[in-house]
């Protein structure tokens, strides 16, 4: 199933967080996304530029309806025209594929 | 004039960035930030804390719509319930007043 088709979902109680090899498996459905450790824990980010802060802003409030309605939410960081995105999830201290699935979802708006 | 009254204006070419002691003035006039270093260069930063998400996100786009208004924009981190506003004057690679007056009418808000 593409990852943009499904929901994220609470993490079960012990969850892991995702192994290396299967997080590269899923990078390679998402588009623009980097692998990166924050503190120790495995993330993933995004860097977006844009014409000026409204349409920043624009893409923000996008990002703000779409992390509400699946109940995930990146980490959001703007400055002027350019927006970094973080995902991780801080409950399993790691990825998980509600990370991916919002990623996907990011990238199809 | 009370800062949160006055308008943000371009600086003149060749303005410098103001003085440790300059800035410790103003800090005076505004509450809750800090004065800190990004890179060597001074700017000034304030940390909020919301009920959830949403109320973080409707802060920020009022902070927003000021931005616009006063063509001075502050770094925005948002990590959920959690906003970050970090200021300075990127003309100038330090403070400005416009920073403080950016802060006067962002505690106005």
């Amino acid at each position: 199933m593409d990852l943009a088709q499904k929901k994220c979902v609470p993490c079960e109680r012990g969850t892991l967080p995702m192994q290396k090899e299967a997080a590269a498996r899923l990078m390679k459905q998402v588009s623009g996304w980097q692998l990166l450790q924050i503190s120790g824990v495995d993330a993933i980010e995004k860097k977006y530029k844009f014409r000026d802060f409204a349409e920043a802003m624009m893409f923000v409030n996008k990002v703000a309806a779409l992390a509400e309605e699946e109940g995930h939410h990146p980490d959001i960081k703007i400055s002027w025209n350019k927006v970094t995105l973080t995902l991780w999830t801080h409950a399993i201290k790691g990825l998980s594929e509600n990370d991916f699935i919002m990623a996907a979802k990011i990238d199809a708006l």
